[in-house]
């Protein structure tokens, strides 16, 4: 818990389910997470919306006039729009009146957003967005690093991803030393393509990462590993796979397990049983992706998300603020690089 | 069933569980599947396992000398052991005294014998292992390649493996117009990395290519595509996670589903259910990768196979002899490249 209550402006125009399923998850958020909920959007959809719903809970409305569709190129649409939800939500992290933003919207376009509003940290080359994804370990999840802001990275911007996740891990998942991995295809330090070997030898000459050498496609979701960093091609398509593969498996469970009269009994018996397994697969309990390298914390949902991966997101903003972890970054990139060569 | 009966070289020595479960595996496909099995390895050994099972199968046993040890670096350890099985194996096939090689031993040493050995097809810069994976529509199976033969790869290859996948669902799966796709970060052809780009638009200008577009994360395994195609890197990485991720769905349900009382009844009265969930969700039904673009049927099977799935490899190698694969790709690269250029 940090010692003022977290102030998150959430995007309440961005998502397919935009503005209902993201009133109703701030909702949700402020009552039971003790934050702040500004919400930034059309006063009169918003106003409808509480009413509908009989809502007599106080929730800060931030008036926008329009958003960014998910037809549109990003850093054009933001410059036509200057006044879209996503720039609004922008501009009061940039201003000081909110801590953070959650947006399920254009995902390119928060990205751009933050990028031009709120600029990069002091020492950080390229942003990432980091996902947390559960492993076969319950209660340890694994943070993986870059899922889609940059598909093509070179070895510094790879070492500036794990340097940030390890802060991440330490402060907000709580792991005293975080077991770092890069993302290839063998054990050995020599494996993978010219990215990769480079990036190996870079994480380990590097004394402040945590590193334990390369993760395989297997060891993702082993538990083995607390950090994965990857260029965002790789960490988008396994990501996706992931997200999907969750909803597979619950897939095959719902068409496999009711057959049969016995299959439907043992249903019956089994449902709270059930509700944890697909609470463990189900990707919505996660929340969204973290762009981690920006000034002010910014959370990345799934433009499908409803009210309880917006409570997520919501969730996982408050605690990157509670933990300070952008003070965490700065002050570690302050420390290495002398006042002089800032932004080195 | 082809006009003949295939002759399956089988590396008896490669893998963990080589020989037991190796000639286990072959002795049931002869069987089974009609096929011819030679198997290359040492005679003792393989003498000694049909003795201590008392089977009186015929199998003919081809004698080899050693074998490439998981962690020999490939190219040096084939010519200093010449008679290892993988070599012999290759050169079965190079004499045509077989139609095909399975081997569960070093996936790389197995690749760069078959390379050295048999060499590239016609019009082939770059051969490509293909998986076979379920997807979420039964009886509907994705091809996937490249799965980790080539780490960095050019548009142009990308382009091959996409013929080559296209030949391999048409002749082998018995899709009569598969759809291809690309692997990518996004619909829409600007999306991804230079690579995908120029890739995209090689193949949609391709007209023997059924492209549909490109595939994201999510659809892999959507039964949406036929073939999907992507750098060995990526590839990999999405193979290796593809299968664990079974497993770890499989361990979910062994965890949460007995909890309680009620839990372990029901699990009781779905014991037959819960069997034909592990069957759709373990990777080892699916026999091992397919080396396309060399000149000759190879199939490379996992380090940890056990008999079944040599057997399920064996098979895969049946069926690309019986439909005549190798042909049908050169056929289609001789109509393509003029006698003077070939080889470009």
């Amino acid at each position: 818990m940090g010692p003022t209550r977290a102030r998150i402006a959430i995007d309440a125009m961005g998502g397919d389910h935009a503005p209902a399923e993201i009133v109703a998850g701030a909702l949700r958020a402020q009552e039971e997470l003790g934050i702040e909920a500004l919400l930034v959007g059309d006063p009169d959809q918003i106003q409808a919306y509480l009413k509908q719903h009989n809502s007599s809970a106080h929730l800060e409305i931030i008036p926008s006039e329009g958003t960014i569709e998910m037809n549109e190129e990003p850093l054009g649409a933001l410059k036509r729009k200057p006044k879209a939800s996503i720039n609004v939500a922008m501009d009061l992290v940039k201003q000081k009146r909110a801590d953070a933003v959650v947006s399920a919207g254009h995902s390119g376009a928060a990205m751009a957003a933050a990028l031009l509003r709120l600029g990069r940290l002091r020492g950080i080359d390229r942003p990432a967005i980091g996902a947390v994804l559960p492993t076969l370990v319950a209660g340890k999840p694994v943070l993986i690093l870059d899922v889609g802001a940059n598909v093509d990275c070179r070895p510094k911007f790879l070492e500036q991803f794990a340097q940030m996740g390890t802060i991440y891990s330490q402060y907000v998942l709580g792991v005293s030393t975080p077991k770092v991995g890069l993302l290839n295809i063998g054990e050995e330090p020599c494996k993978g393509n010219d990215q990769a070997v480079r990036t190996h030898q870079m994480l380990q000459d590097n004394p402040k990462i945590p590193f334990v050498g390369n993760a395989e496609g297997r060891d993702v979701l082993s538990g083995q590993f607390d950090v994965i960093v990857c260029d965002g091609f790789v960490g988008n398509i396994l990501l996706k796979f992931a997200e999907a593969v969750g909803e597979v498996a619950l897939q095959i469970l719902r068409e496999e397990l009711p057959q049969g009269l016995n299959g439907k009994l043992g249903v019956t018996l089994l449902k709270p049983n059930l509700k944890r397994i697909k609470q463990r697969m189900d990707h919505a309990e996660h929340g969204g992706g973290l762009l981690l390298g920006v000034d002010g914390v910014c959370i990345i949902s799934h433009g499908s998300s409803q009210a309880p991966s917006i409570f997520n997101a919501v969730r996982l903003a408050k605690e990157a603020v509670d933990h300070q972890v952008l003070d965490r970054i700065q002050s570690c990139y302050g420390r290495k690089t002398a006042p002089a060569s800032e932004g080195e």
